[in-house]
């Protein structure tokens, strides 16, 4: 679409035609200088030669990098550039805008510096090999728009590997977000969580998250589905990552598809691109709840789905409710950062989604499970609660 | 020496006691957003939905990636902390707040963006792997305090490789301002280029790449000198890069030790860290050069070689005529960027140089035969004949 922009007007730029092309002219970011480098004094403090003790006391005791440069506060975003939004495969340069968004995301709402790092390789071992060597720059690594199951490998061996927190945020910052709707809805309508059952719709990289920390939050049963129907133990087709999640959902051992297990469900989370007719969601228990997160065209219409469900929510700034990872990503790092966690463990994801809650838990109404992107609690809330649990779970340095 | 600072003064910082630490103090560096994101239509234009537009454009015409992202205004500093200043494989960590202050002088003397990578890994092979993967996302590559031979060969490679500017600093920097301080040194004494003999101590980055760059301005002889003599043809112990040089070097095919061919010689040029006895310098020819750029200890005193040579230049702030690379990386590659070029060609590097010397060529006295690091004058003018240099090569893409 926007090839047919650029194409469409010859000699025109295309960012006379769109805003948003206006806005990307240049880029969106830069670097600066946060030291003086006005005359030969400042020069001699902040190059050589000042800058040699710094760099000797580093070689003899190496933990004082994080005091004395810049890597405990700055993320690599790295992405591979083969899943980005909903345009798939569009490779590292093309990928480079939305590397360059969440690197200003994460600077805006957390605080932290971040660097966008799109890589010329799609081979699961050179990503690994890649961003290994390029840790010692970086107190983080934040995966980005890699598909699946590469990302699942990628983002183990990396964990396994780095003594710095990597997180891949199409999995955990939309698994926290939702969860943390979901706390919400189930307080507003008095249910506790582990009455609940849940419905996930794409077993993609969120999906896959989402039906983790739900299992881990202790929601009473979640089923995925891909294209084929539910996952179950019985299905003879399954990757290892599905075979992983059939060991640790869909309780009752379902079969069938989408629909079928929809039916009396209390929960339905969509993050497949699909579609859920609307007889399906008529069919779920009373009370449902809707989240139906594709974008830009959820699973099922919003306004469909408020004819059956108490809460729904998309993905979609023009509804309420918007399952949107800015809420979480900025803040998990800023956490992390802040105790220099060598890991982000699965109890910080948890503390993440249930302070994300707390931030409307005093205002809380169908339309409101889940708080602004805009809302200056947010990210100082996340941050807190995800330091904390750092330290709980002994992964902080400090 | 600094480790003993840090380890001195039990339970204080070492910032308290030591000025470098106390600037250096949770780095020098910050990204900031060039947009704003304010609100929500703010971030449907810098992030989902608008810049899926720019991403698919993009996909479409990849040279617009230079348009619409920082890609073409920032430059990957890359090491592997092998050589780093004088401190030598102090590894990535250690050698952090260098890059990073690398950084803020392209900033601050170039307006470039720069991003400091200090790899995990000393092997040529993967350190060439690494940089190309991470090409998709920089404009030009710094390359920085990588020890010889390893420098030449992955510079070599990643040129060959890469279409975006590849800079190993220690070698060109060094022999840009070099050659320009050289320039007009002769200027100032009224000697043609082509009538000068000169000797370099050091066959390492920089003595190799201002052999190079002074045989190409036509200076009439170089000879370079490694701990072991004068290179020459007859050696039979020399690498293949030392063999290159003895083929382009050492017209007279001179043997024997750095004093003796010294013995006449108009021009010293120190970058080895060795001394040189005042005896061998009385030796050389009248009016002659000393450029002793070892530092912190050069490698004979500017006071003795005064003496004897006409001009005297150091790598020092603290004397005249500091052979300084800030005089020229900032402009190299602001220029290469300004024009998009796709690669930093011997033509550009004779072209900063000139431009380099131009700057103070109404000005010059003994003292002055180069501008001095704040000098305003000199990005610019090092900016405006690099681009039209790569113009004038045929590297320019714009």
């Amino acid at each position: 679409m926007a090839a047919e922009i650029v194409n469409q007007k010859d000699g025109l730029e295309p960012d006379v035609i769109d805003p948003a092309f206006a806005l990307h002219r240049g880029g969106k970011m830069a670097v600066q200088a946060t030291v003086p480098v006005r005359d030969a004094d400042d020069l001699s403090l902040a190059y050589t030669p000042g800058v040699a003790k710094v760099c000797s006391a580093i070689a003899e005791q190496p933990e004082l990098v994080d005091d004395y440069t810049w890597k405990s506060q700055v993320v690599a975003v790295v992405t591979d550039g083969s899943a980005v939004l909903g345009l798939g495969d569009i490779g590292p340069g093309a990928s480079l805008p939305v590397m360059e968004g969440k690197a200003i995301l994460f600077k805006q709402f957390g605080g932290v510096d971040a660097v966008p790092l799109a890589l010329d390789t799609q081979d699961t071992d050179e990503i690994v090999a890649t961003v290994q060597r390029l840790a010692p720059s970086f107190g983080g690594v934040n995966l980005e728009d890699i598909s699946a199951p590469r990302c699942f490998e990628i983002e183990a061996r990396l964990k396994e590997k780095l003594d710095i927190p990597v997180f891949h945020d199409d999995q955990h910052g939309t698994a926290i977000v939702t969860l943390a709707a979901l706390r919400n809805a189930a307080k507003l309508s008095d249910r506790a969580l582990g009455s609940l059952r849940a419905v996930i719709s794409g077993a993609g990289a969120a999906g896959v998250a989402i039906a983790k920390i739900l299992v881990e939050a202790g929601i009473g049963d979640v089923a995925v589905c891909d294209r084929k129907g539910v996952v179950s133990r019985d299905r003879g087709d399954l990757t290892q990552v599905k075979r992983d999640l059939a060991g640790f959902t869909n309780k009752g051992n379902r079969t069938g598809s989408l629909e079928s297990v929809l039916e009396g469900a209390d929960v339905f989370i969509g993050v497949s691109g699909g579609t859920v007719p609307e007889e399906a969601v008529a069919r779920m228990a009373e009370d449902a709840f809707v989240f139906a997160m594709a974008n830009p065209n959820p699973e099922i219409h919003p306004d469909v789905a408020r004819k059956y469900a108490s809460v729904v929510a998309t993905g979609r700034s023009d509804y309420p409710n918007q399952i949107n990872n800015v809420l979480a990503f900025p803040g998990v790092f800023a956490g992390a950062l802040q105790v220099r966690a060598t890991d982000i463990t699965e109890g910080m994801k948890l503390a993440a989604a249930e302070a994300l809650a707390a931030v409307v838990a005093d205002e809380l109404s169908a339309d409101r499970v889940i708080p602004s992107p805009f809302d200056e609690r947010v990210a100082p809330a996340v941050t807190s609660a995800v330091a904390a649990a750092a330290r709980a779970e002994g992964v902080a340095r400090r």
